[in-house]
This record gives structure tokens, sequence and C-alpha cells, in this order.
């Protein structure tokens, strides 16, 4: 089998832990609002396109929610895909299964309270956590029947170096993200990206059976769009440069900022067809563009503040994160014209494994 | 499928998490004597009862460890199993398959922790978390073939009602324990036990596949065997007098400790070959009892105080918890007689599932 390499992880982002002010927990209703808008669609694809005559192995029926962070958006999830994943084996007239549910993510993401929060009403399913990276093997092969992801995959497995590196010509001086940045650093941002999801593909397609259906909602920009004209990329460049003001101030470091760098890349559709295309184990089966509603400064300060601070805390330490949110929802508040100006949008995807998982150990082990 | 009733357990006495001074993590050397002793038992089982040719589904090999704790038991466990079953699928000339592995405890327990010091070293299987109570349903039908226990069912899944009913024969004053209490308290332990066990039996039996094992290390008592005579009793009673003795002191109030008994029973071979036959799904293929090395005070009662301490701080508050254990250690260097008159043993199990699952879907759900 193959070796497993999670500890070759860069696994400085988890979201912000327990349920306090800041926590994601409390801090994830822009989160939320991409799964909801997603669970018609997911409900379609069950009903169109999962073939249960044809899955292998479906008792018990294998779910995974990949960056699944401490609830309870998770649990929304999950539970949607049961509820249709048990209406198509009635409606076919097959005894349903039952249900394993994995949840996924970081192994510093806060399991504790994942664990302490499910659901009071008696769960239909058999739980379990699954520390570790998703650009790593997580399972075993072909046992998986649906993986969902949401609000995940944008996020890098690490920080391109080049960006980092004083010599490189991405050196990403006096900014945090790609936005607003020399082509340099978006070349190095996109290259990560095409490494990573090149990864995970290879890695899902081990897992999951024939016939499995793979759902990605993610934070991403329609075809042709400039990262300028993307929020989630707007959004990223505006934390900057509150870090550049305080550097300026002297509260913080200057180099400390140039060292540092977010690992979200909010990639397009096209990109992601390409990579599909060429990992040749599933079929893209839909595509959506979903736009967010409106949301305030205040709460989309929140929401970044809650998958931001332990990786900014880290980095820069603690005492500086009040002041740097206060600074940012200010900025947010005083540029309408940010949050109206560009898109902001959510991608989903429907993917098919289609093949055999033979021909895998040749080509992919 | 079965309904999972979780949240009706009592989930009052999890470890203590972390990996401080009194953790768990670097408490539980006690506990481990007892795995490197059964290790041998172990592989032995795994060579001449496990057969491989007539286990169904075995790849991937799914393992679980019930009531893991934090570690690092319960990885040095789960190596020695994977090695031993490695080596027989090697001995048979049949490729070896991927090994799943599940840890499970309450969900209280300190999954960050575990999660946190997976070994450093590759590990050769794919790890999950499974919170919640082992004298529930945790797991899909016929999904796991070996099943290991180590120090943990000796905790019952409540403290029997009876024993803090202030109108019943069994109320246990001024005791934490059944160790010299009247025999009414004993039965009710007793009862509990007994329901207990079945119930996990239930549980298993539904889990396990044909052919599958089970290993249960516990804290135990020879047969024929009294309370008084045993040393993880004695240790019990002890530390009751602890409380008893703060409480004469005006430092705790006394009806506090008769409202606190602590839910474990040391179940000797008799009751568990007892209760195995009755639920008719397992052949017990291995006793043994097996005695511990001498241990002096202070390691003692530093094992008790992590296994103990989160559920009589959730009782008398943090405040007493020192003191109490300090009163601990010293009646325990003061007692060497307790320390060496009795017996300080351990029991090992070894069953395997037989029969079909298809009958239990008319005797057992």
């Amino acid at each position: 089998m193959e070796v497993l390499k999670t500890s070759q992880i860069s696994e400085a982002f988890p979201m912000n832990g327990g349920d306090g002010r800041y926590s994601y927990a409390n801090n994830s209703i822009f989160q939320r609002s991409g799964i909801e808008s997603s669970k018609a669609i997911i409900e379609e694809a069950i009903v169109e396109k999962l073939d249960i005559e044809k899955l292998p192995n479906t008792n018990p029926f294998k779910i995974v929610d990949l960056g699944c962070s401490v609830g309870p958006n998770t649990f929304i999830a999950v539970q949607s895909i049961i509820k249709a994943v048990d209406l198509k084996f009635k409606s076919q007239a097959i005894s349903v299964p039952e249900f394993h549910v994995f949840f996924n993510d970081h192994k510093t993401n806060d399991f504790n309270t994942l664990f302490g929060s499910f659901p009071a009403e008696r769960r239909r399913y058999f739980a379990a956590g699954v520390p570790g990276s998703f650009y790593t093997r997580l399972f075993p092969l072909a046992s998986l029947h649906f993986v969902h992801s949401s609000t995940a995959l944008h996020w890098l497995s690490k920080v391109p170096i080049e960006v980092v590196d004083i010599h490189s010509p991405a050196w990403n001086k006096g900014r945090i993200h790609y936005t607003n940045a020399p082509i340099e650093v978006k070349e190095a941002y996109s290259a990560q990206f095409v490494k990573d999801m090149e990864t995970f593909l290879r890695a899902r397609a081990q897992e999951i059976v024939c016939g499995g259906l793979m759902v990605i909602l993610v934070l991403g920009v329609p075809n042709g769009t400039r990262p300028t004209q993307s929020i989630p990329c707007l959004l990223q460049d505006l934390l900057g440069s509150c870090l550049m003001d305080m550097a300026k101030m002297g509260i913080i470091d200057e180099a400390k900022v140039d060292e540092f760098n977010s690992p979200m890349y909010f990639m397009s559709p096209q990109e992601v067809e390409a990579l599909v295309e060429r990992n040749r184990c599933f079929s893209i089966e839909r595509v959506e563009v979903m736009r967010h509603p409106d949301c305030d400064a205040q709460l989309l300060s929140n929401t970044i503040r809650a998958v931001m601070e332990p990786g900014i805390r880290k980095h820069f330490g603690s005492e500086i994160i009040d002041e740097l949110f206060d600074r940012y929802t200010n900025k947010l508040v005083d540029s309408p014209s940010i949050l109206k100006s560009g898109t902001n949008t959510s991608l989903f995807f429907l993917l098919k494994r289609n093949g055999m998982h033979q021909s895998l150990s040749v080509t992919d082990h």
C-alpha cells in the first residue's frame, strides 16, 4: 500500500476551535449559505447520477466530508446527503443500508469540539473522525461511495516556497496573497494549486468506488476573472494591507509580513476541468457558479477571522489579533465598492468515478 | 438499522487529557504492562485462531481499539496486531491487505491529543477516531475483523442507581465502591455489570465478521476472589477512605461522598464465561489470569489519579484534587500490606465470533 505522508504536509491553518465568540463554529454562516445553495443540486445529483444498483458494496454506504472543520455545517451537509441516498434506495425498493460517515480535517482541527457537538437527535449513521490532510491518502482502496468537500479545497497544502524566497522573482514583498501581485506570484500559487489538485484527485481516485460521486464546493472564480475582480481575493488583499499599515506604524515587523502568505487559491472551472481530464479517473457531471448573497462588513470580518486567526497568531503572535481585525472591519466598512464591485462566488463540481480500480495499480500507485 | 443511544450513556469518566504531569498519556505505565504481557498471547492467537482464508472482505483488514484513551498504549497494541496479521498473510502467501484502524473512546476523551500523538514514523494504516460508548453500536454490521480492548471494560456504563438511592438497601453510605460494602451494594454493581456486558457482547456480535477475533484485557479477579483480596478493589476503597477523612475534617461535604461512587467492576473469568455462553455468538478461545508486577505507592497513586481525576473533579470540584491525592499517596505508603496481601491481576480473554450474521436479525436486533 501507499505510504502515508501526513507529517510532510503543512498543517498551519486550522480554523478557530471551540465555540467562543470568534470560533469557526459560530462564524461559518457564510460557508453555510454555500451548503444550503448546493443542497438541492446534491439531491438532484443523487437522483440522477448515483446508480446504486451498479455501485459495489453499498452496505454500509460510506460518506466522507473532507475539510469538515467543527460543525454545524458538516452535519447539515451529511444529513442532506443521507436523506437523499435513503430516498433513492427506497424509490428503487432496495433495502436501505447502514451509513458510515467519516469527518475529515487536519489533525490540528478541534475534533473534541466536533465530537462534542454531534446533533443531539438520534443519529442515523455511524460516525468517525479522520485526522489528516486530504492531500494524502486517507482511506483504503475503493472504500467510499460519496465524497463531499465544502469550502476547503481553496486551501493549498502549503504556501508556494517561491513567494517567500527573497531571491525569487515571485518573492511577494508587502503582500500576503497574489491579488495585486506581479504575475510571477500568481504563477507560483497556480503551480502549487495544480500540484495539490493532482495529488487530491489521485488520492480520491484510489479511495472512491467506481460509480461513486464527489461533490466539491469551493470558493472560486468564474472563468476569465482577474483576481482584482474577485471578492475572496480582495478580502485577502485588504487583510494584507492592514498588516502593512501596522508594519508601517511599527506595530509589527515588515519582514514578518513579507514572510507571511495566505495559502489560498481561488480556482476557476476551466482549471479544474483541465486537471480532472488529465487525471482520467473522473467525469465532470455538473459545474455551477454560485453567487453569494451580499453580507455586511462585520460578518465578513468575523468569518475571515475564524478561518485565518490560528495561522496569523502562529506567525505574528496573539497580541496583534484584536487590533488587526478591528482595522480590517473598519477598512471593509470604508470600502463598500470592494464588496460590490467584484464577484463573490463559489464553485460547485459534481464528479463521478469512472473506469476500473485495477488499472490504478499500474499507473497511479 | 439500530438507532444509536450514545447520549443516554453516562460519559462522566474520561481519563485525564493532554500531556501534563497527571495526564493519562504520562501515567499509564501500569496499563502498558498489561499490553506488553498480552502481546505474545495476541500474536499466538493470530497465528492459531485467525483463519484469514475464511474471513470475509479482508481488504481492508479492520481493527478497532475500544476504550483507547490518548495513547501511547493504543498505538503499541495496534502495531503489534498489525505486525502479526501481516505475518499471517505473508506466511500463507496471500497478498497483504490495507489496514483500517479505528480508535474508540467516549466523546469526552481527548481525541485532539490522541490525533496529535500519532507515531511520527510512517504509519502503515489508515486511522479514524470513533467517539461514543462501547456499550452502544459503534460500527456497521459485520465490519470488523479484530477488536481489541485494554483496561477499559471494568468501567461500567454508569453507577448503579441503587447505590446512590438513600431508600435502597444498596445505598452505599460512606464508601465509593463495593469493596467492604454490604452484599446489596456488590449485587447492584454486579447486576449493572451483567447488563453492560450483555449490551457490549450484543453490539460486538453485530459488528464483528464471522471468524473475527476479540481480545479483552481488563482489570479483574481470579475466580473466587473476594473484593477485599483484590488490589484494584482495595485501591478504590482506600480512595474512598481518604474522601471520608476529608469529610470528617469538614473539607468536603459527607453527603457528597455518599453521592459519589466509582463505576468500576472487577469481573472474574466465570462471570464472563457465563455471559458469553448466554450471548451465543462467540466462543471463548483462551482465558488467562495475568499477575501485575509490584509497583510503588507514588506510581499507583498517579495512575489512579490519571484515570479518576476528571470524574472526581466534576463531582467535588478542582480544589480538593491535590490534597486528596497527597493523602492517597501517603495512605498507600503506609499500607504496604494492602499492596502485598491481595491479588493484582488482569484478565485476558480471546473470543471468536462464530455462527452466521443472518440469525441476528431475528434474535438480536
